[in-house]
């Protein structure tokens, strides 16, 4: 449809990556900002220079599959997926690891040849929807035994194929990214709400296989709550479990392929819980002085039943960073839609929480009805404004030579305080070891009864040459503080292969058992993702 | 604790079985209410009747095991779920599929020295909450090569043993029944709130191992949705998760033993969300004239974000005959709680919305807050006060010759219609061909924006002796017509080995492949409750 090309080595659209002369502007504010010296601004290098450079193809792309490529462009797309470790590399123009074909199947049915002849040709498959890992998910070695790499991009399965008024529900194809499949339930008027950071370019299909994490911060916060059925071609044969709003026949089929990650099957398409677009909004941005006040108060929002869409707590410098606000306040913003009812006796009761710990909503609540422009106005329209491009600026930072990751967990609100502080302490110390500083921010993402989903950012000036390795002390120094105190290793950013260490201690012994033995059931060669939540064969 | 003792054939205490004058008399208001003749009313056998012409154990309990049995009463009392088939085979003495032992563990310990002692030994392993299954969940027979069975009673693991305020959860044994765990809740101000219509003598174990439906019709409707964690202990070790508020750490390892119905370990503890009691209530019952207004109001509360504790759809027949009203009305009961906020302004939206089609609440909405009475009068008290009572009536009705029995779903809102329309012309016609004629109703258990869960109840005259025989007839004919619409062979009654032929169909089949793989490598000798879900090795 659109000639607009993604960047071959770092986040989203090329056009957006900006000017050398832009970043160098905007490196020159980084020392105010953070505190950090940039380096650079460096270039990254063409796809044609790659391209020619890497490593040629161990596997001729077969004659019978006529959407199966080895060239070059193509495999360097398919390389790596949006984590900092992949950005740093590719602006490097390391693209050693590229697949040796990339398949873009035009139907289930090509899909399920694709997987026929990788397994006669003993060629890994890796299923790859928008490409926007954050954990090495779509980045495979072929093992012992292996041919090679088939990188399998759904991409033209990207259609909408039912819309179920009735029951909300529509059936949409794996390979639909955010916005395409958004653009068509709204001919309906209707949407998904599904609204990970990476919404842009990310997939159904890679939503469900990674368990994302949306747009509600409360109640359907994974992807997982609005899914009605999931249809996935395993090597052993096509799994689909029916349409329903609710079951309790055994345990639940579609649980067992969320968060699979392609390890068990090619998720294809999925019905899918849709509602109309909300009509009613309101908003607010409520401050407060004290860390403890604010998470009270977000404590109390995730336990009064009120279920706000947005809960989505900012300290003082996720609050700065995101020019929400300046004034050192940490922020909680607040938000209710429906395109049902107006929402003023919820935000009330909710302004009323947050006031019992102390928390001021200086602008008020924002309502928008039928027919008004949407609250978008506000702390909460620059959050989202600044959440959406957020990604792009790992591109520059990279290009300026720093050091910039996020990680996210959930915990239980009686281990968050003793949490965060060790969180706090053990990542300021590795970037200190590391980096010799950095900078770091707190946001609460999601929030449940029993316990916020905290996520973290941090950015640290880079050697350059040594940035993977810096980073490594820094990602390991936070995952072990996690495991400290039984706080996930992820609360929506999927395992991977990059949270292994902390995912192999975190899940009970026979269940990795036993999805091991799935694995060998369903996929008894070893094709699909190997090396992904479980050990290769 | 208690004396009390259960009966050993049928639903519940004993000593709530009516007299054999009180069911005569009852008997002769049958034809008036359901136009069925009864016959009898016919005694129950005694205990000791039973007790001494059940065949002998095969296994002798191992000195080992002090808490292991088999005393013969223990072994009659352990032999049936609750399901109308296990009522009528009770009520005629027939217990010939008595387990050989019942072991009583005090101590998770001792649950891991049974199933050692198990596997060495050969014999199956039933494990056993409350008893209550409705789909021969708890009815073992040996398969060829083990030497007996074992009915494994976790009835001594009754313990709230933690509760955590802030995060408000609570770490509880799973032999704790209903009111034991409630009780122990209620010390610290605390309520699980999981109210299936069993919760006088099911348990938290077999809860969590059948996906038990709760008590909220909405958002919170299986028990899955109040479980942060869950320990098993499988033949091949302990399996337990980290205590969590959310995760997208791979596939939920609590998602594959919720709906495991024993065959992958027992559990044996679990961390639960539990809440405050709730001090606001908000009530409504809302009379329909047509049933198509009545299910558009249901759905249109399901889908309006209301999120309503209560909204249960009684057709007339349900409504009459649970004494909620009789003036044929069709009856929506609406319910908010809240332990936070007064509800006049959901349940002021609740109204409109049933008005929109055609629903009056005669009575109004009543409204209870902090301290007052709560808001069980009206309609919903007597309905509460039916439901609780409900599965002593299959007792009384079995003494009297009459078959009853209940068959529930969940289907997409835009196939109800039609597989309303078919249960009511199949199940009729089948009470018609084997018992001349029938009662049926129907109403909606929980509601979710894309389905109702329906719940329908029939009654017909028996045939003495040939009660099973009639009860298979209309059981398929439920079955076959749920299956010809993409219903689920059960929403919240389990599969057992009653719903295996429906559910073998209704599974996708590499999920059912997966399922035994895992089964074979965490119960490699096949002890744990062979035949519910998959078939034995």
């Amino acid at each position: 449809m659109s000639a607009r090309e993604k960047s071959f080595w770092g986040w989203g659209w090329a056009d957006k990556f900006p000017s050398h002369e832009a970043r160098k502007s905007f490196g020159g504010q980084l020392k105010g900002m953070l505190g950090i010296d940039p380096q650079g601004p460096f270039d990254p290098p063409t796809l044609e220079a790659v391209a020619s450079v890497i490593p040629e193809s161990r596997v001729a792309p077969p004659s019978s599959l006529s959407f199966v490529t080895d060239d070059p462009e193509a495999r360097v797309r398919h390389t790596y997926g949006r984590a900092f470790r992949d950005i740093v590399r590719g602006f490097a123009g390391d693209f050693d690891a590229a697949p040796d074909l990339v398949a873009l199947p035009e139907s289930e049915d090509d899909v399920r040849r694709t997987l026929e002849w990788a397994s006669d040709a003993r060629v890994v498959v890796v299923p790859y929807g928008g490409g926007t890992s954050v954990v090495a998910g779509v980045e495979a070695r072929a093992p012992d035994g292996f041919a090679g790499v088939l990188s399998l991009d759904l991409a033209r399965l990207d259609r909408v194929l039912e819309v179920e008024p009735t029951s909300l529900t529509a059936r949409i194809q794996a390979g639909a990214t955010g916005p395409l499949l958004e653009s068509q339930l709204a001919a309906h008027g209707l949407t998904l709400r599904c609204f990970p950071q990476s919404f842009e370019h990310s997939t159904l299909g890679g939503w469900l296989a990674t368990r994302a994490g949306g747009h509600f911060a409360t109640v359907y916060t994974h992807v997982d709550d609005l899914t009605a059925s999931i249809r996935a071609l395993t090597p052993r044969g096509p799994w689909e479990s029916w349409r329903l709003p609710g079951s309790g026949a055994g345990p639940s089929p579609d649980r067992f392929l969320l968060g699979s990650e392609g390890i068990l099957g090619v998720i294809t398409e999925a019905w899918m819980r849709v509602r109309p677009r909300p009509t009613f909004r309101a908003t607010a941005s409520v401050h407060f002085g004290e860390w403890s006040d604010a998470v009270a108060a977000a404590r109390a929002l995730a336990q009064s039943g009120l279920y706000p869409t947005n809960c989505r707590l900012l300290d003082r410098r996720e609050a700065a960073l995101n020019f929400v606000t300046g004034d050192g306040s940490h922020v909680l913003l607040v938000g209710f839609e429906s395109a049902d009812h107006p929402l003023q006796p919820w935000m009330a009761r909710a302004l009323e929480l947050c006031a019992d710990h102390g928390g001021r909503a200086p602008k008020g609540p924002l309502y928008a009805e039928a027919g008004e422009k949407s609250g978008d106005a506000g702390s909460a329209g620059a959050w989202k404004a600044a959440f959406v491009e957020a990604p792009y600026l790992m591109n520059v930072l990279v290009s300026l030579g720093v050091l910039v990751d996020t990680f996210e967990t959930a915990v239980p609100w009686d281990r968050f305080d003793a949490l965060h502080a060790d969180v706090v302490t053990s990542v300021r110390a590795a970037m200190r070891e590391v980096a010799g500083g950095g900078f770091l921010s707190c946001r609460f993402t999601h929030v449940y009864p029993d316990g916020p989903a905290p996520y973290f950012t941090w950015i640290a000036p880079a050697r350059r040459g040594a940035e993977v390795t810096q980073w490594d002390a820094i990602k390991t120094a936070a995952g072990e503080a996690l495991g400290r105190h039984g706080a996930t290793i992820t609360h929506h950013h999927a395992v991977g292969r990059t949270h292994r260490p902390w995912y192999d201690r975190q899940r009970p012994e026979p269940f990795a058992a036993a999805l091991a033995a799935m694995k060998r059931e369903l996929d008894p060669r070893g094709l699909l993702n190997p090396g992904v939540l479980i050990d290769p064969r």
